[in-house]
């Protein structure tokens, strides 16, 4: 018998929780799903403490565990560092990680604070490294097959797009006042959860160009442990018109506390040909209508991922089976790997992320202010 | 054998064209549909001349015919007088037939031009009977489950809604410059149709309070028959954020050249404890979730039109079997007799009419300003 | 002013419950919505008694009333009779009215005996008069869209077809014992309602070559008001295999016990070049899959109902604002109409509907044998 | 830095194709997403040449690779064997492989021939090791809600069961003759995948009693390679009138020939108190009715899977996000464990995939006879 033997990137992990199990799962199955990468060596894995670190290295495959994270961006065998800590910390991390010659994979959002989201970019930008985030959806084969379609010019030049995204985890008005509703931990709606919004569009689009923003709290108080209640110091609704760059304008609207949406993301592009749809909670859908052919049998098409929309048929070769959530991640580890090799691939680079912050920032500025707010481009 | 005899309502009929049909199938529609009044004696029909309106009386069953809209408004034999003509003449002719004591059913919106809603609605105020406008979405039974379960406070305190309405009639840029894109029209979208979306609104919600609007114009210009184009004066797609005077922040967006839209009216009307959504192109669903129960089993429940909402029973015993479009109008037809009556009945007359046109117009003037406008209290 | 006139077809309806209501819709509808027929002068309508005949004969705006319906059919200003009285009196009075020379609308099934059924074809045959039965579904644009697609050949040769049609007006356990659990009242689901089912499979496809069936009872028992139970005689569900004349295969299967589904009418049918699906839930609506074009942008379209399928058009202008179950009667209404002026037609004449009758008793003796049953040809 | 370790269980796999990579991503991912098992050690890895074998194991990442299957089955290092070759080298593997002490994970079906399957049973009786099928759809989060709500009765006794099962691999008419339209591939559509049918069947309701089989070919011949047609052998479509040992009535109905259909099962349970719908397309989707409540708010829910749907949270801990086809294969993988550990788990062992062969056998039999056909009890 043969020995396996693995030539592939050493990766360190920072983080085990929701995005850092995401990521180990990620490293495991890059290889065996798409076949021409390496296997890459799980290196060293950093949590909280040595033993959580121990026993999440041994549940994930990763030789080795610390719970310093430093010394694992510094470790020679490591070439790749996932951070999936929270976003305070991704700053420092990355920065860190790129000045000792690392490829980042860090998540989204870059950072509560603009001026963190920029040494982060100029950091990128220094080190010649890659330096991606954890924008996951648009790596989701419809999500690809829409921007193919708009690529294309199937659509027609795109004159209006919609994004919903809402989901119910503040929908409780009597859920306790927890991190959430505190303004240290941002805006509310529209940073948490809305930065893929804006990752969609931007991908699929161009970027925003201007926006007018509005921003909402369905509950102004919440109770506190001890029995009194607290004002409510962030958005859990956040909803902008905008005009992107393209000259296309649009909606956008954010809603955490929207009951009985799960995952929604609710994409609606027009463009003079026809029209693409997208929900999010029907994950391996998406709607074509195409102004072609006879009118009585025009409709929107359901169209099935499935092998010809790649790279679903590195999971499963048959169509209609579904992919999941997780596997847009491998897809997303799959790209990094290919911008790293220097091929042909699709992400959010810190360049780009930035772009989203400074939108973000936007709409949270012309709902202060009641008025448009030109987006600032990036890197300015 | 015994004849049958009527001692209902006269009833004088402008319009033979979509909406005059719809009036003219109602009037003929009401009595057998709901039993429970004298049928309507169908009198007079006016139309452009006299031979179109001895043709359409025919087909409609009126017993006279008339090329003379003043005639009919003051013959004794019509107590009712539905409008149907384009939205210019509305205003004349209304207030005429007010004058003359007559009730009035005239079509949305009330008038281009907000003076002469204002007249409108003070001519109805003056003369002491109903007057009442064709917005018949709101008499769906499914909507009016909708109103039932808000008002019975099953979705809690609403603080969010959405109303996309979007068809295709616009939709191809190529389409000749017509009366709609002339600024002669209106704004465009915003008035055309989204008036629709605003009756929903105030009727299931209450008044809008404020506003800030966008207007865009997918295609800057449309070829004219003589081989050149000409530059589109009105906006085919209009989006305003909203706040109610509830307190509820909400987005609305009209799109006229959404391909593949046909009738949708997408209504999402979120609230402490539940969710409401509606969808005009599944006419006979409404989509509703409660946070109640076992967490394991909630989910959004398709709730199919049937006898216990009233009145889709007096059309049809079975549930599931689905009213149409001209249904309303009948339903519409039942709430105006009622009010006549004196009876309970859910309308949007005169004055609630002109709230809309307030609104329409706080839109528009919003988009030109780029800020947020107040909504003028009507009849202020 | 000129005062109009009728001299449309003279109308008798036998009936005022769920389907003489219906009737009388139509015959007041027609004219309005086509416009290209004479307004019908509907003269006499029957009731049970004749207080209950002049009080619907007024709602319903006939000209005279009575409770002898063989006046009715008799009465020489009656041209067509509509029967919409319970199955088992459609034998008599619809071999008299023929015998009178009047054309007859009788709704579906023909009668719960088989000979019955076999005596009003004979008689139909025999007069020379249209006679054609309630089967409405037919009717529905989309459905007509259905046929047409099929015609043409667009889902080329069809090999396997299914139907299921499911009601929960039988579902709760504990509902008393009614006529529709006895014996008197037929075989169960599949008399009851399942016929409309083979309507849509004749329409579509042409008949049923042979079956093998199988029923059931969900419930052995119902309670009665005497506080015991009583067995239950007819079977809720019933199911069968089929094979088509044409070489199709298929399934059926009608279960009026069956919790939650309300008019669902499921049709899926299956060529070499496509594929066709219909809900009559969602009754403006049908799903077309055709193998053509890229395979990344096949999929199954859903066609909303517009003007393109006609006759949609003559009651609504606007595409995808809903027809609903009475407007099918409407269109009924017209194609009797066309087939009394000796127009195409589409319509299940007596003789089609024979054919009706004679499948469901082979599916019935089929399950009682246990075995495949050839379907009697119509008339044989 | 700590060095992690495994102490879990020695893997053996054969085969990389379709399946093969899935049992890969199973023992590379139950570990990470569960975290309460030893990570198993990918022992070794078996493909038909000893090249292919070494690069597989690479991307998989096993140990050690080989083309001897009876090497790998007799390594000591190897305490479970994933068998995901073709169905006719299963028994023979399988049955080695249980001999030599190994627990068995077989892809489904069983075996061609019953006799095998037989075989497969008494063998894995008498080893006292774990021997379990690939039927990966029962461990769908969403179908183990609708079994959960089963057995707690939500739905009360259930009395009719429907599956559809439809794909489009073989619609074409003019895809040439291959493998699958031989008859020693087995009848067709039935076993190749309406097995599955049958393992939701009989897991979410029990054993199929007895069944009236049809099986019908679309298409008679195929092109071949050499210009001419051959005839098709096989049965791309199959049904079947169904009775299960609890009573309950039903049908199936399967179908690889279904143009548009990719990955549709379709899985309708009626009970006396409610209903539940899942469509396999829809993954992540489960439709619930239950007769309870008022019911002007009765209709299908549609429940997303979500935490609350074990082991859902394992992958994702935010509802609505999807699990994906692979993810069931690690699900699966989780059950073995515990069943190796003796531990409660949701599996299709050997005994109870040799009802699902007797199924199959008595439909297939009672389709060429044309009469009912009893299920012979398993082991009998």
């Amino acid at each position: 018998m043969a020995r396996g033997s693995s030539d592939g990137l050493g990766i360190g992990l920072i983080g085990t929780g929701y995005m850092g199990k995401c990521h180990a799962l990620a490293w495991n199955g890059v290889a065996p799903v798409f076949g021409d990468v390496a296997r890459p060596r799980l290196a060293v894995l950093c949590d909280a403490t040595d033993d959580l670190a121990r026993r999440h290295a041994q549940a994930f495959g990763f030789d080795r565990a610390t719970s310093d994270w430093r010394a694992l961006v510094e470790d020679p065998d490591v070439d790749v560092v996932s951070i999936t800590t929270p976003n305070a910390l991704h700053a420092e991390m990355a920065i860190h990680a790129l000045r000792c010659g690392k490829h980042v994979w860090c998540e989204k959002p870059m950072a509560p604070a603009l001026a963190d989201a920029e040494r982060m970019a100029a950091a990128a930008r220094a080190s010649g490294r890659v330096a991606v985030l954890g924008y996951n959806y648009i790596q989701n084969p419809v999500v690809r097959l829409m921007k193919a379609l708009i690529d294309e010019g199937r659509l027609g030049p795109v004159n209006h797009v919609r994004i919903e995204m809402d989901e119910d985890f503040m929908a409780d008005p009597e859920a306790p006042f927890s991190l959430k509703s505190g303004a240290s931990s941002g805006y509310g709606a529209l940073d948490d959860f809305g930065v893929h919004g804006f990752s969609l569009i931007q991908t699929l689009l161009g970027p925003v160009a201007r926006a007018c923003g509005h921003m909402a709290k369905p509950y102004p108080d919440r109770p506190t442990g001890a029995g009194s209640r607290r004002p409510v110091e962030t958005a859990d609704i956040a909803s902008a018109l905008i005009e992107l760059e393209s000259g296309a304008s649009g909606i956008v609207t954010f809603n955490r506390s929207a009951w009985g949406r799960k995952g929604r993301i609710f994409v609606q592009v027009f463009g003079s040909k026809g029209t693409l749809v997208f929900d999010q909670e029907r994950f391996n859908e998406v709607q074509l209508f195409l102004a072609e052919g006879a009118s009585e049998t025009q409709g929107f098409r359901t169209i099935l991922a499935g092998p010809v929309h790649a790279p679903y048929g590195q999971f499963i070769p048959a169509p209609g089976h579904s992919l999941g959530f997780n596997d847009l991640k491998v897809i997303e580890c799959r790209e990094l790997i290919a911008r790293i090799q220097g091929k042909p691939s699709l992400s959010v680079d810190f360049e780009a992320g930035l772009r989203i912050e400074h939108t973000v920032h936007a709409v949270a500025a012309s709902a202060r202010q009641g008025t448009w707010v030109q987006v600032a481009p990036a890197g300015a």
